[in-house]
């Protein structure tokens, strides 16, 4: 998950015109419901029957606008931070569009995981492919949730000085989230545990290809090329900084499914009983002696309170919780200085990020 | 299914270097062999541990060669037809490497279709996914072969006068053969029958979305665009004459499944008890008076031999095989007629086709 956003400079517009865009969470939504509706209206999917169109608008709409949305609203708050005068409407336009895309593509991501994990439900509802009527039609329903990604692109962008490395982003982002499920899927198999995979670098693929490109980098990424920003240095550079903020982020995820306060958290962790491939358990098996190595093989990954119990214990003897505090200072340093001592990215880029997701409770 | 092809100009040479391409069936399998060398070594794919690479290659090799490779070796006949000299090897080998990403993107629709469609095999082995180390992670293994062709053409594209044309070209095309996917599942959903939505409109909007798009007009465009044709108007005219030459083909697989000779065609066809929406009972729908349209409604989609039987009783009180040759008497006059009354595009990237699919018996 990205961190929240700062507070929209403007005020809802409940009434704003398509054509004049402000940047607002609700003008944000507006955006939406544009590309959406050319979407219905195309050349490709303007001649289907109406059933058809009425279940891809069906697909869209219950997959694609219910998220947090920070992922999509940060291309803007990117291109703001990079830019020397306020953007125009039909720059917060571009950039809200960019966004968007960004938020296709983690539906179509969301809803291909949910199969693949067995989950039941998603942001509060049942997961898409859960409602009786759609079943493995899901399978093909995400297909077309990516698809939809470059049609936007080619008709908002076609003919743009971007249009190339949008395009290449799109694609590069996307075989690295999907390699990132791969490791995910061959390294903690459902229904079978081979611990000798949960070693940190195995863990560190995991977090950096399945979340942190799309969640931390591409955001940016997408921002940056927008403000005509053209040095790959300046690219790398960010790279560098936003997986290391996005590997922080889901470390500190893993950390607060085990210490967070349910009540702020909004949920009881089950990492342990899941046997999730988590920075804790990684770290754990890393110091453990044999006879902690033994008791974790005995009670990790099973869906019983005396073993989650044996874990947790362990975790104490292991000084989990301070192992994480380390951690989490070490990086904060380690970032900090890095954005320092670049002078290709503005800090602002950075720093928005990064005052969001640390020692955040929840 | 595309035709298939004449018989290639060169012999096989099994020890053709990689550097020196000629044509042949040999020659295009090399090409396969150093596409996916290229994916596994490349910077992306090239940091996972060796077991998601053993993983990822085996998705490959299962996948993506086994086909009749009718599809992946036209855009060189087309290239070829369309060459006032015969193409050299850089051409060869960029022909056939988008010829591997059309049997890249055939791999990657038939691992999705046969999820969705609970299939068993498929080219003689078991669907990928069916293989029990595999299920489900399936849904991740399809989305990275279509992850696969952005990076060969990136790969062997970037910088090409093409490149653009190239990717809007496949974005499309997936675009289109997965509201042919939609389509279908909607007119037909598994497990319940709505004779209602088998009209022929409905039944070439899916033949021609889900199959004549990127079996027949794609491998003539990535050819078209190889040799450096640019006038849209040219790409329009292969178009309509391609989509018409995919859905006769299409009309004729529906036909041969039930009038072919199972020895000939290799299969016995259950078209009938499948329920599926075939031209024969599209066509039938249409002709059929209340009494017969009742004998449709208690029979098709049935797995009953006494069933099927009277379906094909009903077969022949309406004439179908009498309408399947007038259709196809009539299809083949229409198409003969568009390719000579155009200019645009060489009559021989037609007729190739033609001469191939016309009156065939399998």
């Amino acid at each position: 998950m990205a961190p929240r956003l700062k507070k929209a400079k403007t005020e809802p517009q409940a009434e704003a015109k398509l054509e004049s865009y402000v940047h607002s969470r609700d003008s944000f939504k507006a955006v939406y419901d544009r590309l959406k509706e050319e979407l219905l209206a195309d050349e490709i999917m303007g001649s289907p029957p109406d059933f058809a169109k009425e279940w891809f608008s069906n697909v869209l709409d219950y997959n694609v606008p219910g998220g947090k949305l920070n992922r999509g609203m940060a291309v803007y708050d990117t291109l703001e931070a990079l830019s020397k005068k306020t953007p125009g409407s039909d720059q917060i336009f571009k950039a809200n569009t960019l966004g968007w895309c960004i938020e296709w593509l983690q539906a179509f991501f969301l809803v291909a995981d949910d199969i693949m994990d067995g989950s039941i439900t998603r942001r509060g509802q049942p997961c898409w492919y859960k409602k009786p009527e759609v079943g493995l039609i899901a399978c093909n329903d995400y297909i077309l949730l990516e698809c939809c990604i470059y049609r936007i692109i080619k008709k908002h962008f076609a003919g743009h000085a971007a249009y190339m490395d949008i395009m290449d982003l799109f694609h590069e982002v996307t075989y690295q989230t999907s390699i990132g499920q791969l490791l995910d899927l061959t390294t903690a198999p459902i229904g079978s545990v081979d611990l000798s995979k949960y070693t940190l670098d195995n863990y560190m693929g995991i977090v950096t290809y399945k979340t942190a490109y799309y969640s931390f980098y591409m955001p940016v990424a997408c921002g940056m090329i927008l403000a005509g920003i053209k040095n790959k240095e300046a690219f790398k550079v960010a790279e560098k900084i936003l997986l290391d903020m996005g590997q922080y982020f889901q470390i500190q995820d893993d950390y607060l499914d085990c210490y967070g306060d349910p009540e702020v958290i909004g949920k009881i962790g089950t990492d342990i009983e899941d046997n999730k491939c988590s920075w804790l358990i990684c770290t754990a098996l890393k110091h453990a002696d044999k006879e902690q190595t033994k008791v974790i093989e005995a009670n990790y990954g099973k869906k019983d309170k005396d073993c989650v119990a044996a874990i947790k214990k362990l975790f104490v003897e292991l000084k989990m919780e301070e192992r994480f505090k380390e951690y989490e200072e070490e990086s904060y340093k380690r970032l900090t200085a890095a954005i320092e001592e670049q002078k290709l990215v503005p800090q602002a880029v950075f720093t928005i990020f990064l005052s969001k997701i640390y020692q955040r409770q929840k």
